[in-house]
Formats: structure tokens, C-alpha cells, sequence
């Protein structure tokens, strides 16, 4: 079976299964990540009271953490959420927004990263900052190319042990012995927010249905990217092309998918 | 005069008016709710420190409580508002989004709701939670239907002493002795965010302007289901229906409302 | 050269230049701001830790500072940007959200004035109540015209050292001496949230490519507002409105800007 016919059946057990997603992320983004899942036939969760992010994880397929508008009270949630995750083996997701911008963010995500993610979704600049090297990050845009990071990726995963994902025009992604490219997406994806985002909660939405996190990640990525590709189509800028977007997701099917999907092995 | 043809004259007061309708609601549906009441008529207030939520009660038309992203800091500012909208007779609504998937939201909207709210509004799961059945909720999704809920809603409503609407494929409204079921409504809705915090808006809008709590809510929920009616038309998917959706909440008139609001006495 | 020249060419810099905005602001109008100026060219960062708010200032071309949906902890954090933009000499924009609705707004806004902004951007009723005169403001809208606040305007331009404009039909900028009307928008606009505080996240990125701040306010109302008259053209209500103008953000060119942006001296 290839990997595009693998992507499409993925895609067909994430609509049959409606997986529950808990997602603690950014204020940009909530609204569009929440309906981003909803289009692709997940169920999401937005909460982040520490009262409660352990019982959502304990009901949840997935959980996803963003610090893209980090504070305190937050974090304590955030490590909460993913030390009980890790403790019980649900998948969880580290989108490390920003990493290297601040020293705030740095030392945050580092933190995070030690309740043993399944998987790091970032841009380049975010993976090599997290790796600790020098990555440079232009507020929360990415300035490094994801060739620079494919190595820094790779050593990335065998060290946390888990799967590193650096997106970009070509996404790379690696559990530090394998690795997979999808080359799925469109440049108008760059001007919208929260589309890194919403790939990242995809990435929990589909490590609910596909065992192997290598896998569920790229055709997370390659879901999306096609997403993006089908919504650019006609777009007459950035508003028209978020609409287009998020029909996209619900309209992609099994068949669109393993027609559309361009993973391959790196 | 019908139902409907007071539903029609409900709305032109509605638009007449322009109430403020003050919302201390969740991060992901705050930009919508903002923009469907302004959509509608009315004049949307969204604060929630708790230093101006008694100010800001003061000078509304009615108060909108929602539970879906709390936290310990809002909580505090739901019960100072509600507190002071009971006490000055300000008609406020309970929306106790997700009330029975963790234990922490049970006990804050339980203890909300001792503030004797005008209305509550929720799926048919949130409903049966609250009134201490066991409804099944995941995440924020209802698994009941709407009939297994009458009963209990009417029950509930005569213990509250408040109106009582459990939405879904057909909207049910009782205040305990009276009952209104509402048959506006398209499924595209349940593909999209922040609809249900949309209805729940709406009915404070409503209340607003119609003195008698159980027909506003009944005139909302027509309103908003209508309006959904209209924004499936040719929608393309979730992206084009919240889009066409808003726009028929600021295009649907009187007239419209008075042909299409399917409100029944139950 | 022109005023509309000069508009045009301050919009070209603009996308050469892709500043970096930090945006302090509230919940509604996050994820409108951040596309708004992604749409624009700019390159958002909205962040509100304080920990970490000093850093990005130190790295942005300009902070805005809106106290939409206030609370104690975004409070301290936005005078701690505040008060770093002005030591380094960031330009700095306060949109005081509301001010004069209810005590705690007008003490916030009055105490985040005293970090001698950049620029002071609000509707007529929230110019007059910083002003410490008798707006009316309901809820968050504004009750009166531009007309009744131009001297009040410029004598508040002259107390705090600073620009301030008062946002309606027709702005009204000045810095005390010298003024600026703006005439572009759309009635349309008044029907969707977060202009208003997209008009001060736009200010924001033109005040890093324009030196003269009476100037660059005039310019970013400029374009917001065309990008409203163009947007609002052939759109059928506020949903398809919202995107038309998000659209318009990135397709107005500097040719475009030149021939439509409406600015006069005053």
C-alpha cells in the first residue's frame, strides 16, 4: 500500500471515528484550529482550566498544546495536560509558537518538551531553537529554510524521543531514523494566521487514528497542504482564501486525499 | 397574532432598539458572538474583568453568561454579574457549555445557576446534566437527542424557576408549565463553531426587547436557525456557510422572519 | 508630493520592509489584527506575557496597546510594553477600547496615557472622555460625532505630547498644531467588529515605516479605509463584507493607494 492510499484510509477512519481532540492553544487561533477540526470530522476541546485538563485528556484521542500567547497560569495547565498524557499514553503535540523569540518562550518549551511529546510540530527557525542551536526567529516567522533543519530534526527526535516535524514550503519529518517529506501547500497559507496552528491540532486529530506517529504526521501535513492547495484555487486574497480553506477540509475526501497526497520517503 | 407574526415584530423591535447585550463568554466563539449580535441589531459588550462586569450589567439589556473556555478568574466575574443582574432584574442567560464532561464545570454551572437566571440554554446532554441526569456529553458535543430531554428540561425549569431551551434538530422551550418547539435549523450548523454561544447571544438580545422570557427565546433560536437556513443555501462547506450565515443574520427583516420562524406551541 | 503620493509610496515601504508589530490587545479582535496586518504586509506578534513583552518591543517596529477586553494581569503587562516603548523610543499606539463606560476603563486608559503614546487612536466618544470631557460612550460604540471632538482632540494632542485621532465618517488626526481629515470608509464597517482596533494595529505598522506620526496615522486610516470601500462593493451583508476587505488589505497596491487614499490638511 502506498503512502498516499495509506493517507486517504487515515483520513476515512479520522471521519468514521470522530476522534475527541483537546487542544490548549494560542487566542489567535482557537476559533480557526476548533473549526479546522470540526471540517475534517474531528471533535475538539478547547479548555485550559487546570481544574480540568486532566479529565479532558483522560476522555481525549489527542492532545495539543500551543504557546503561541503563553502566560503563567497557562503553562501550569499546559505542563499538567502533558505530564498526565504522558502518563497514560495519549499522544500529545508540542507546537513550540515563537521558540527562540524570547527567552520566555525558550525556557517554557524546553520545559514542556520533557513530558515526552509524540510529536514537535514547528517552522524551521522553531525547530533549531528548540534543538538549542541558532535558529533565528523573527517574532513568530520563520527566517531558516527547512534544508537547514532536516539534520538538526533528526538529532531533535532521537533525543526527545519522539517525532520532529519542521514545516515549511517542502515539510520534513523525522522520528530520528526514518523520515518522511510532504510536499503538499500553496504560499498563500503564509498569509493567514493560524495555519501552523491548525496543522499542528490536524497532527493530534489524525495521531488518534494512524498508530504509527511518523505516519499520522505526515498525512496530517499532506491533509492540510492539499487543504490549502484546493483553497488557494480562485482565492482573490487572504480572506477568500481562509473560506475556501475550511470548505476544503470538509470536502476532501478518502478518494481526493490518496489522489492529492505527496509524502514520500526521505 | 401568530407566533410567527410576533416573532417578525420581535426582531424590528430588535432592530429598533439596538440593545447592549453584555457577554462574559469563551475565547473561541467571542469574535462570533460579537459579530452576530452586531449582525442582528443589537450592540454586543464582551468584558469580563471583574472590576466593570457590575458596571457594565447596569447600563445592558441583558446579561450572557458562557462557560466554554472558563477559568477560576472568569468564574469569579460570571457570579458578580449574574449576582447584580438578578439583583437589579436585569434578564441574564446560562449557556453551561460542556456542564457534565468534568466535574469542574458541573459544580461552576450549578453554582451559577442558583443566581436564578431568566434562561438556560444548552444541547440536550448539557440539559440533562445540569439537572443531575445522567446525560452523556463528549467534549462539548451532545450524544442525546432533544425528546430525551423535555421532561427533564421542564422539570428543571419549574426548579430554576427560569425558561429552559434544549437545542438541536428541533429546539426545545419551556418555562415548566408552557412548552414552544422551534423547527428552524440547517445540520451545516453543527459544522461550525460558536453557533450554539451564537443562539445563546441572541436570546439575550432578545430578551431585551420581548418581555415574555419564553417566547424571546423562542424567537431567537427561530432567528438563528433561520438564518442558518439561509447561509446553507449554496455553501460550499463550513468556510462559505459561516460566511453566507452571518450575512442573513443582517439581511433576514421582519417579513422574512414572520414566513420563516416554524415557532409551535408544545 | 501629495498627501495621497506620499500615502502611496508609506505603503510600498511597508511591504519592502515588513515591519514587526507587537499587538497587546483583546480577545475579539486578535486573530482580525493579526490577519489584518499579515494581509497588509506587516508581520504580527501578539503576545501578553509580561514576562516576555519587553523583549518583543525591544524587537518590533512599533507596540499597539488596546484595552478591549482588559483584566488586571494584562493591565500590568501592557504598561510594562508601554513604558519600554517609550524609554527606547518605540512608537506606540493606545486604542482606549470603551473608555468612559465604566470607571475602571477610564482609570486604565488614563494611566496607560501617561507613557507618552505615540499615537492615540478611538472614536469621538472615546476621544471626549480621555479627554476627561463628557462623552457618552454605550458600551463600546460611539455616541458622538467627530465634529464635537476636533477641539478637544487637539488640545488632548497638546496635553499628552502626542497624535490623536478621532476615528468616524471623516477622521480627524492632528498633533496639536497641525491636522489631517481622512475620508475614506464605508458605513459597512460599523457592521463588523475589530476595525477599529485593525485601524490601530495598521497605524502601528505605518508609524515603522513613516517618521512623521501625523503622517503615518493619516496613511494607515487611509488604507483601512479604502480597503472598506472596496471591500464593502458587490458584499451582501457583514460576513461577505469582512472578507472582501481582508481580500482588499493585500491587493491594494501603492498605484491604488495613491489614487484612492482621501487625506486633506485640516
Amino acid at each position: 500500500m502506498t503512502l498516499s492510499t495509506e493517507a486517504g484510509r487515515a483520513l476515512a477512519r479520522l471521519r468514521d471515528r470522530a476522534p475527541l481532540v483537546h487542544n490548549i492553544t494560542n487566542y489567535v487561533s482557537m476559533d480557526v484550529a476548533a473549526n479546522v477540526l470540526l471540517a475534517a470530522g474531528a471533535s475538539p476541546v478547547m479548555a485550559h482550566a487546570i481544574e480540568e485538563v486532566e479529565a479532558f485528556v483522560e476522555m481525549s484521542g489527542a492532545l495539543v498544546v500551543n504557546i503561541g500567547t503563553l502566560s503563567e497560569a497557562w503553562v501550569r495547565a499546559m505542563h499538567r495536560a502533558a505530564s498526565r498524557a504522558a502518563a497514560i499514553g495519549t499522544p500529545w503535540v508540542l507546537d513550540p509558537v515563537g521558540v527562540g523569540a524570547t527567552a520566555y518562550r525558550t525556557t517554557v518549551a524546553g520545559e514542556l518538551a520533557r513530558h515526552r511529546p509524540t510529536v514537535v510540530r514547528g517552522n524551521a527557525s522553531e525547530i533549531l531553537a528548540l534543538a538549542g542551536e541558532a535558529g533565528e526567529t523573527k517574532g513568530v516567522d520563520s527566517t531558516k529554510g527547512v534544508d537547514a533543519a532536516r539534520e538538526v530534526a533528526a538529532a531533535l527526535a532521537r533525543r526527545l524521543g519522539c517525532v520532529v516535524a519542521a514545516t515549511g514550503k517542502v515539510d520534513f519529518v523525522t522520528d530520528g531514523t526514518r523520515a518522511r517529506t510532504v510536499a503538499n501547500g500553496d504560499p498563500l497559507m503564509t498569509k493567514v494566521t493560524a495555519l501552523g496552528c491548525s496543522a499542528s491540532a490536524l497532527v493530534g486529530a489524525f495521531l488518534a487514528v494512524t498508530p504509527d506517529p511518523l505516519e499520522a504526521t505526515a498525512q496530517a501535513l499532506a491533509f492540510v497542504g492539499l487543504a490549502g492547495e484546493i483553497g488557494a484555487r480562485g482565492a482573490a486574497g487572504p480572506g477568500s482564501f481562509r473560506v475556501a480553506f475550511m470548505d476544503a477540509l470538509q470536502t476532501i475526501d478518502a478518494a481526493v486525499m490518496e489522489d492529492g497526497a505527496r509524502i514520500a520517503e526521505a
